[in-house]
């Protein structure tokens, strides 16, 4: 396998007027307020269910850029690849992003591949970088989450972690584990229709719910309570977390949302969201308070009323994830 | 070495306000046609005379987006680390990066790490993206070389395929080889400003001189004559590919630029670059001509009048070059 003949694979299957020119940089043209941001990815297994590390790092990029509420525009992708790495494997996660790119109407314009010897990478890494356009007025981040605001989450919980580690774990259900990887660009583009009230957007990639609920409980200087019961969990991703010991609130998702919302609009927000194939689940999972003591704080509280701390996981629990 | 440590390590040498945002992508104004590009980077050695992958990773992003004529502004990173990798020496990278980026005038506005196990992957891995806004009436590609036009060499060509190479065969020479690693960006305005003249801009990066020119040559559709004895050469590169056994049209630049410019406009192009820091060697070394034969070639003129084809470099000479 050599430099060129990947570069040629990854031409083909990636094609478009801008990416075909083929000189140093693409030239795009574009307007307003632009959104730009980076993700490696490192996932291990390379294909899993659901996806594969093409769709994910498309959709990775994608979801970035729709989390400060911009139209994901553009793609450029960096390949470092091991020597010997099957070309059928390349061209099977290429194909992937394509269809993944397509679904959320991007293009790739820009690549680069590096070959490594054998044992000096493994497999493949890729990092997409995107940029996508801020329309006027909209104003999403996480430090704006406000005393009062309705928490949703998109759907259910866990699923891309449970996915990955069940499958490093060798385990097999009976109802198999599929990840979410999913582009939520149009999904943000249909809340944003529907409403002016949408303060903060994220998704919960790294350490899940649990780190991006305390990230934002930071940024914005707030507490957040959620109610435990009522977040939504498919029952293979409950039965994986029983048999490994894990919390679900520290799995990754990939094609998930959490938004948090003026308090008069979330009714609005919610049947935006539940008419979108990605938000058929969306539920109001909690709310935003005052902070109470000394720092921000995030909390969970049961149907008994009982209350615990859902603190910021430490370390990585589950390295290459994405 | 935790993920959270190194994200910190990079937050805090390369902060500035957009990135200290911490939001899953910046938001940033931009105005007029953008340009977009990417480069993966695995050199080894990681750190070299020159340079090291930080100062690489910054100056090939920012020579890339110079090359069509585009102003570089912001840069996005994503790190892929081997767990066990040095802290110390990632401090040392960022601290490059930071340098690099200051002397081009670029913010790093994004970046992304992932930490993989040890012996997935070799020390660090950089990958980055840049955007640069193009000036109106710019209009630089690698199809727009026309018969007539000079080609310009902006100084001394191999010099850092050359001290990548000897380093690895653990050479020593009585004068120290030395990458050329440079932001060339501030050359390039000076350049634009002199002259409407200049046709392409290319960064003659892997596979040299040689495939830099023999891409330009298939693009355009022209036939391009150089004259081998006026490339300027260091004497110790000179010395090095003789010891090798090495061709330095093929050796990687990381600092040099080839420019097409219009004939009448040489002198005046040539001028400004001599100008610059990273110019003071600029040449005139060859010019474009009529295809001659049945399809675009490069070729090399001897002082004595004979002609050779400077043929496209086949597969990867120098892997893991930059």
């Amino acid at each position: 396998m050599t430099h060129e003949l990947v570069e040629q694979l990854f031409g083909k299957a990636l094609a478009n007027p801008i990416l075909d020119r083929m000189d140093d940089a693409a030239s795009l043209e574009l307007e307003g307020r632009i959104a730009f941001t980076v993700d490696s990815h490192v996932v291990t297994p390379i294909f899993f269910p659901g996806g594969d590390i093409g769709r994910l790092s498309i959709t990775g990029t994608v979801n970035d850029l729709a989390m400060i509420g911009a139209k994901p525009l553009y793609i450029t992708a960096g390949f470092i690849i091991e020597e010997g790495y099957l070309l059928s494997d390349l061209e099977a996660i290429v194909a992937s992003m394509k269809t993944a790119a397509d679904e959320a109407g991007v293009k790739v314009v820009a690549g680069d591949t590096k070959v490594v010897e054998r044992g000096a990478a493994d497999g493949v890494f890729i990092t997409t970088s995107g940029i996508g356009s801020i329309p006027s007025g909209v104003n999403i981040s996480g430090s704006n989450a406000r005393p009062g605001d309705a928490v949703i989450v998109s759907g259910t919980i866990g699923d891309h972690g449970a996915t990955i580690l069940s499958r490093r774990e060798g385990m097999v259900f009976e109802v198999e584990l599929k990840s979410d990887c999913a582009p939520l660009g149009g999904l943000v583009e249909e809340m944003l229709a529907a409403s002016h009230g949408i303060h903060v957007l994220r998704d919960p990639t790294r350490g899940g719910l649990a780190a991006t609920l305390n990230e934002i409980a930071i940024s914005s200087g707030v507490d957040i309570e959620i109610e435990e019961e009522i977040i939504p969990y498919r029952g293979e991703v409950r039965a994986a977390c029983e048999l490994l010991g894990l919390d679900p609130l520290v799995l990754a998702n990939e094609g998930k949302l959490v938004a948090f919302v003026a308090e008069a609009e979330a009714k609005m927000v919610l049947e935006a969201m539940r008419a979108n194939r990605y938000g058929i689940d969306a539920t109001v999972v909690g709310h935003v308070a005052k902070v109470e003591s000394s720092r921000p704080r995030v909390y969970a509280r049961t149907l008994l009323g009982s209350r615990r701390i859902i603190s910021m996981p430490t370390g990585e629990q589950l390295p290459r994830i994405c």
